[in-house]
Parts: structure tokens; C-alpha cells; sequence
């Protein structure tokens, strides 16, 4: 089946954080395709990936990138689909600049940005854009959030019942 | 028709700023819904919105807060709808404190972030959101970006002919 | 005895740090009830604890969370209980996000903040509203301070009769 | 009536914003005093009155500085009672210099910091505190709840009918 | 004669702060071309513009750009000429955003930063590079300096002089 | 009388913000001298002053400047005189840039560092340095303190009479 | 001999910090008093330090505090002394909070600040306010500054001769 | 051959970083001089060295310091050379006080600043700076840009051929 959505990052020091993207996608059972495509060194590349992604089926694409982050932006600048934009924590400036140069973008171009290092957001967030459109993914979706308010109220009454030293002695085995 | 876009921000004074997304949806005739609900101040009714938006017809969501912002991020915890979170800056800290609060989502709740008073790219990137499953609306901004483009390769031209001091003088005017 | 204080947290992983606000009351003999309550992935519970908290004879609300923290801004909008947030240190920003999404509280709908990771004070602070209405308390506070002043100031003795190289040898100790 | 609440602030240029705290205390009926007291230029008398505010019958302080914020420090360490801190922005940095000299304060003595210039939430929350002891005042602050809702409701209901436009049109006149 | 340097800007709105670097290049009578060209809006453009410009006989590129600054960023990843990049002051983040979008380029493409605002900066940067295979430029340069040493010294004598009084109401006149 | 502290600024566009330290001194009657001398535009000259002010019979330097603001560091790299610093706010930074720039020195040139834009604090230190070795000029300071404190408490008795009503009302007039 | 200088901090923990300033201190043949005083926990005691600190001898006083750190500004309070702060880095914020605590002092209360942790330049600023009235000691200063550039200087050659493969091969060794 | 660049830093410590300059001058056979020269604690050796490089063949200057960064701006005071500023991560800011104080100049004095650590795109500017005048050197500069954007290439090709969780493993051994 083809891909519908496009993992790509900067640098392959960056795939650690954004594989947890890949995680959710296959969880969810979205085709996705993921590759290192760098704003800078491959420029010319980036750029005709953008302006091919919506004729080769792609719909949404998800660009990770620290420092002055700029593949989501370049993404965004070359095509009209959804790009989703992850700043990622790799200089002494802990995110703020992958933040900033991934957020504020002009007017005009814009990329949907999630919290530094949250590649797994940008997944459930590409998730949910394409379960505007398929109502099965919306159904999967729901399931999912439901199961995570169900884990973590279990741990709140774990935690009520246990008290907070047996609750972490036992985090600790 | 039905509303496909929820308008919302956490005060009246936010109105200013919001109405670009809603003439942007405009232009692109999508009809869409705009209404004032605080995350705080009337949490209750938020927290209706977002549980029934979907039922509702809703395809996205865009949410606008200042200061500790959580009404993107209530809406979020809410739904399975795209949620898109504009940063309003509304108190000394010009903005930074919205956008941390409403970009640094725990992990499984995203929220799809634009810049600091960026309710014009909020909208465009809910059109990018339909889109993904309406083509007559894709082409739509293939064309709104393409005029985007001219207009400003327009001004590059002029002011490469003019120079500037004189493009400097005609813009006084 | 029914539980006065409520101590929340996001997520388990605040346990280490908010465990130190119980230990404060358990130190003062108030009894408190402690669980783990997500204002993103747990809304309605956690909306729920709030509108119901007076009612069960709680008086104030300590609530610790990391990131774009809501969960002390959501107590605040449905109860009228003293809340106290604790911006716990969980992401890239040092805690400076988890600050501004728990103080910067919209006109109507404070939020007692204190230091990053100050779990201790949260519970101080609790026991120091407790006790504006209740003089035992109020009288073991005051025991409370004494006692801390006494130790600072054995230390200082020390400091000034030992030296630094012999008091910092003997901690090493 | 004895004043039950201290409004305090380091210089008479910071009222301006510290007598919103006095219009909510005049709002809900309780008693208060209002005065200038500098950490700084009169530390002594600083600390006399936090020294003796417990016995003279205050049941919480509210002390608003900037820049290096001492004012609500200095009191902590001298009372058992809450202390509410407003950082307030009268120097370059926006207030972030005051929050964090108000915020971040060593364990052992914890301040209720409201957010930058919010003297307003000061006010409500030592009504709050006042309430855990007081039912009547619970009530009043249940009802001035409320009343912020049902006016943030009815604005999101006019803008929902009037449109964006009229809407902004109106509140021009 | 054939432009040595390139003053690029991503919007006419920043033709105000980057006619500095123009006035500077004009003064030491060296020819530029000046234009409007967006990182975003214009990418095609923008790559292609940076592609060519060695073979057109440019220099060294200056490139201005506000919030998510990228298009400095864009020329460096497509030329090996010298890029200088000039951050914009054009969002509420006070040009924050656009210094470390310029500067905290990949390994591999650097971008010459100047000062937030600092076009005029930029302009006496690309001389210096010229000056570096240009004798007479390089002088120019030598006594443009000791110029600017001179009219400080005499401010400095005059201050001196006059005494801060008098000085103070000189400069109202 | 040969001037004890010499008063120095980087641009005489600093001359209104640093006109405050010279008023302190004129008014305990410290003889001063006032200039402007760039540390990077008259470096040279900067250079000079610093290493012959101490022969000169200068007791203290007081050096401000906006931005990246080496003045100060270039002063106490080249005497054994105490050095103050005041970061000037000049630039988008909020003197963020200019406080780092002054106060961060490396270890063994330390240099005093007063708020942003605080010359009159610049100008106190000052004769705190002169008064260790100056018995007149100590009871002086602690005259000058004294007279603050009084006028403080008399606004701090004001207010508590008037009311902050009448208080806001009168100083309005 | 009686103690010049006073070397104060908030706590313990941030004796390894302050240590510095007293080998500088020692280094110098200047006595000195090192204690513990904490601004919040023992207020009374600090201030009462600060009231007589002139009448017993002490010339200077150097007093390092982490967080919202108030010690040197109580200290500045309530003396006329100079006082030097040395902010410590003690929480998330790197030192920043410390920075901003100490240094943003209000007007007509100098702190000396210098950088965060930096103990050794608080020693060697209270040397040279002390050698300002003691010129054996300011002839012990030249030649420290003497000795120290010698050492640098001894480095530069060092690494211009070996290179910096076998420079950074020997510091290992 | 005579050294046509220069790596300077203001303390040895900073050698690991700045031997990336270097490194990459070795690369492209570009005869550098490197040494340590202190702004502040051998200003006058500094001062010397930037009056006289131009003199000596060097045609540019790199300059790498921490906290408050002086020695690209004394440099760059001092000579008519380009000068790259290379802000270090020395001091708990995180860089951000070294970035500043390169990087944000007064009018007139530009220092070429590149991201915080990066001494390797210090290196690479220093030589495209060169390159203006040297058309082997320009094409050494090409020939390595498109060599790193081939590798960048091919790992995207791995990437996407392997899958995250292989290439991560294979990363592993």
C-alpha cells in the first residue's frame, strides 16, 4: 500500500526521537515512509520531495529538525499539505531555537508544530488528520485515548491505595 | 451548511487577532462556526464543546489563548479532531508564556501549534486539513499559494527597478 | 479522619517530587489523599475531583505538573479552594514552561504557585492555610520555623568556628 | 473591623496595579490595610509587621514588588501566615526578574505567587483562604464564579450570532 | 558594473532596517542589487537566485529575515559564497527568534550573523570581505574607521567639557 | 579637586541613563569626571584611560554601555581599580544582552555589575567604595539612607489614611 | 587581626561556591569571617549581621545565594558597606533566577554583582575596594594581573608551537 | 607558507572546540596560526595582535570566547579583517551570554558570528571568505558541499530502504 505519510528529519542523529512518529503510525496501520532529507546539505532534494509529495499520495508529511530548524519550514513552503513540524532538542539551547525557527513561521506557510522532542504527537496528530477523512482511523483513534485515560486513572487508584512510599518501592523492582 | 471549523478563544479580546483565521476561511468558503469559551472561566462548557464537536460535524478545531493557555489543550484532551493552537500575546512575557503552554503537550494529547498571533496561518493550515479530503479545495490553495508567490516576486522586482530609496518613498505614500 | 488536602499529580513520574508535599503533612498530622489525575488524558475525572473537592472536606488542592501544565489551572476553574501549583521540571525548558502554563492564570482564576519541583513548600504552604483557622496548627508552624532557623544557624556557627576546608572536609565524611 | 488581609507593596508606583487586590477585597466584604513597605529602603519596619501580623489578626498578606522582588520573601520569613506574592513588571525584563525572585524561594518558606501584574487574582486568592474558614465567604465566592461564567458564556453567545465583524464593530462604539 | 554584493530581504516590510547595508555598500562605492526574495513564499526562486549568483559574479550575499528566519539559511545551503544573515525584529519575541534561526546553523553551512537589526553591520562585514582581495577597498575601510574613532573621541571631549548638563540640553536643541 | 571616580559611557546616547550617577555624586560632592569612550570604537583610547587611571588618583570606575557592552570589561582588564558596570538597555534585548555582556567576566576580572540602566545605584556604590576609607563620607550615606527610609514610610503612612482612592486620586493632580 | 570582610551564604550547599572567595582572600593576606546566614530562615540574625557589620570592622561584605536570592539585598539593606552578590546556581534556571534576584536591585540599594558562581571575582573585587585606601595591596593586585596574563600568555605560545593535536594530547597526560 | 588565518580563544580550555577550525583549515590546505590570547587577561597582547594581522598576511580572523564573550570584538575593534566570532557553551547559560556578547555588536563593528560551539562552520566561512579570491578554493568548497550532501543522501536511501528499527540497530554496533 502507499505510503500516506512522510517521516523525514534532518540528520540520522535525529531518528531516535523521530521513530517514536513510526512507532504510532504502525500502531495505527498508516503506510508511512521514512527517510533523512536535510534542509541544508540536500537542498535541491528537500525541495522536490515537497512539490511531489501530494502527487505521490502523501497526506500529510512530518519534519523533524533541531537547531535553526528549517526542513518543516522549506516543506511547508512546497507544498499544501499538512506539514508537521518537531523541534528537536540538539543544541546547548535545549529546543528553544528548533522551537522557534520551526513555529514562527510567515504568514502564509504554515506548519502545525508540537512540543520539542514530541515526535510521538506529530504521529497521533497525522493520525487524526487523516481520520478527518476515514472513519475507521477516527473509531481507532478514540479507542486509543480511551485506553489511556483508562491506564492512567488505574495508576491514580493504585496510588490512593498503595500510598506514595509502596507506590515507588514498588517502581523501583 | 454545516459548520466544518470551530473558532474559539478564551476572551473577547482575543477577537481582534482570531478573525484572520475566520477571513481566511472565508476566502476559502469553508464554513465554520466562532464563538468565546474559556478553558477556566466556563470549563464546563468548553469540555461539552470539544466532546460533542465531532458528533457535530466539526472536521478541526482552532483554539486561541493568552498567558497560561490551556483552551487548545482542553480541547484536545476532548477530542479526536485535529486541534489547532494559536499563542496569543496578552501579557508581559510577549507571548512566550501561551506558546510553552499551549505547544509542550504531555505525550498522547497534541495540539497542532502556529506562532504568536498567527490566526491567518491557523486557518490556512485547517484548509490544508480538509483538503487532504476535498480536491476542489487542494487546488484552491495550490492557487492561493502560486498568487502569494507572484505578489511577492512583484515586489522584488520593483524594488530591484526602483531601488530603495525611491520604493521606500512610494510606500509612504 | 477525612483527608483536608489533595495532593495531584499528572503523572506517576511527578511522584518522586510531589512526594515531598506529603510527606510535610504527614510531618504536621494532616490527613490527605494523594492520587495521580491528568488534566489532558483524564479531563472528565479530573473535572470531576474539582467541581466535588469542597463537598468532601478538602480544603485546599496541591497539584504538580510538567510541561504545558494545566492540571492546577483546571482545579482553579471549578472549585473555590485554595489551589496550589508546582511546576514540576520535566522537559528540555527546565521547568520554565511547566511556570508559565501554572502562574500566568487568567483574571478571575488564580493559581498559589510556587518554585519548580517545591513540592516541600506546596505542603507548607497547605499548612499554612490550614492553619489561619486553627491554632495548633498554626503554633506547631511557628515550632515548625524555629527549629530551621536553629539548624541554620548551628551551621553558620560551625562554618565560622571550623573553616571552610575542615566543614567541607567533614561532609565529606 | 480588624483587617484581616495586609495589601503591601515596595513603592508607591507599583499602586496602580496592587489596588486591584483592594477593589476585590472592598467586592467580597473583607477588611483590609493597604500600605507601602520596602524590603529595601525600610527593611526594619518590613519586618516588624510581618513579625506581628499574625497577633494584630491578619489571616493572610499580599505583597506585590519588582525587579528583584524581596517584599513577599521578607515576609514569609517573618510570618506563619500565607503570603501571596504579585510580581510586578516595572523594569525592562518584563516581570520575569520579579516572578522569579518571587517564586523560586528556598525550601522552608513558601510564597503564593500570582502571575506578572495579576494583583486582582492576589485578591481572589485570599478570599479563597479566608472561605476555608468562613462559609459564607465560600459562598459569595461560588456566586462570583458564577457570575464570570454566565458574562463569558452570553459574549460567546452574541459573537456566535453577531459575526466577527459586527461583533468588533460593536465594541468600537 | 556587475553587482558584487546581494541585499536580499523576505519582505518589503523589512526594506526599512536592510537599506542600511545599502547606503554602506553605496558609501564605499560598491555595486549591489537589491530585492525581495522569501525563504517561503518564493523558495523556487530563492534556491534558484542562490544557485547562480557565484557564476553572476557575486561575492558574498546578505540576507535579512524575520521570526523563523530561514532565508539566509537557504542561500548558504545552495552557494559557497560568504552569506551574512541579518535577524529581523518583526514578532513579539523581539528578534530572539530570528537570531537563532540565522545562527544556529548545521554543521557544514554557516551563515555570517550580525546583530538583530544590524543591516548597517552586514554592509561594512561584506567590505571587509572584499577588502580582503582589494587594496583600495581595504583602505577605505582602514579610514572609515579611524573616522568613526575620531567622531567619538570628539563627543567624548565635548562631554568632558561641557559637563552632562549642558550637553544633555545641546542635543534637545 | 582632582575627580575620585571617573563616569564612562560607550555612545553619548547613554549620556541621559548615565547622567543619574553623576547627580549622586555631585550631591555627596565626589569630584568625577565624565567622557565618552567606546571600547570598540576608540579602543585604543579605552585602553589608555584604564591603565592610567589609578596613577591618575581615580578611585573608582563606573562604565555603561548597551548590547554586546565590553566597556566595562575592557576598564577592569586594564586596572586594578574597582570597575562598575551598568548594562544599558539599547538594543531589542531588554538589556538582556548588555547585563550578560557585563556581568558574566571570567574568573579573575571581575567587574560590578549594577541592575540594567541603574547608573544611580552605579553612582552610590561609588561612594560606598570611597566611603571605606572616608569617615565623613560613610555618615553621609548613611544620612542619605536614612532620609529614604523615612520618605518611604511617610507614603506607607499616607496610603494607609487616605485609602489607595484619594492616594491614586492625589498624585494624579 | 579583625575580619575585613565578611563572606556570607544562604546555605551549605553552597559552600564549595563560596570557598573561592576565601582563597582569594587568604591568597591575599586579608582577614576574613565566613559564616552561614540565610535571608529567609534567619532573617533576624541577617539583618542584625548587616546593622553592625561597619561598626566591627568589616570593610566589604561578599554574600552568594541560589534561587530567589535575597541575602546580598537584605544584606545592601541594612548597611552601608559595599555589598558584593555572587548569584549560585542552584535550581533549573542555571543561575538565571539567582542572576536576576541579585542584581535587578531597586533604586537607592546597589548590590555589586558579579557572574553566577563566580566566588573567586567577588574575592578579588573586595580586594580591590579594599586597595583603594591600601596601597600594599593594590601593589599585591598588579602583580596578581601581572601573573596571570604571564600565564596566558605562556599558554598562547605553548599552543602556537605545538600545535593543537599535541596540545590537547598533553593536557591529557 | 605564511598563515592566512587565525584561530584565537580567550582560554585554553576552549582548544577542543576550536581545533574544529582548524581541522577543517588542515582540510582544504588553508595556513593558519592558532594560539590563546585572552581579551581580558592579556588585553594588551590582543589589542597588538588584531592591529598587526593584517599587516602579517592574515586575511581573516577567528575569535572563540565564553560568558561574556569579548575577544571577537576587541579583535574586530582593532583591524579592518573579517572576524568570526565563535560564541562557547562555558558558563551554566548555555552559551546564550557568549552568543550575545559576539554576536550583538555596536553600529560600525561587526563581528561574523556562527552558532554557539561552531568552530567547524567558523572554519568552512573563513575559507568561502577566502574563496572569494581564490577560484581553486572555491572549487575545494563545492566539491566538499556536494561530498556532504551525498553522504546526507545516502543515508536517506539507507534510512528508508532498512527502516528505523534496523538502521538503529545496525547505528548500535
Amino acid at each position: 500500500m502507499k505510503p500516506q505519510v512522510a517521516i523525514l528529519m534532518g540528520s540520522d542523529s535525529d531518528l531516535k526521537v523521530m521513530s517514536k512518529a513510526a512507532e504510532v503510525l504502525e500502531n495505527f496501520k498508516v503506510p508511512y515512509e521514512i527517510t533523512v532529507l536535510s534542509a541544508h546539505r540536500t537542498h535541491k532534494a528537500t525541495h522536490d520531495f515537497a512539490s511531489t509529495a501530494s502527487k505521490k499520495g502523501f497526506k500529510a508529511i512530518i519534519a523533524g529538525a533541531g537547531g535553526a530548524a528549517h526542513l518543516a519550514g522549506v516543506m511547508a513552503a512546497n507544498t499544501t499539505l499538512p506539514v508537521i513540524g518537531v523541534p528537536i532538542d540538539s543544541s546547548p539551547f535545549d529546543g528553544l531555537d528548533s522551537l522557534l525557527a520551526t513555529v514562527q513561521m510567515p504568514s502564509g506557510i504554515p506548519v502545525a508544530t508540537v512540543g520539542v522532542d514530541s515526535a510521538k504527537n506529530a504521529g497521533l496528530l497525522a493520525v487524526e488528520i487523516l481520520a478527518t477523512g476515514d472513519k475507521k482511523l477516527a473509531k481507532k483513534m478514540i479507542a486509543y485515548k480511551k485506553n489511556m485515560a483508562k491506564k492512567n486513572l488505574a495508576k491514580g487508584t493504585k496510588l490512593k491505595k498503595l500510598g506514595y512510599r509502596r507506590y515507588l518501592e514498588n517502581n523501583k523492582k
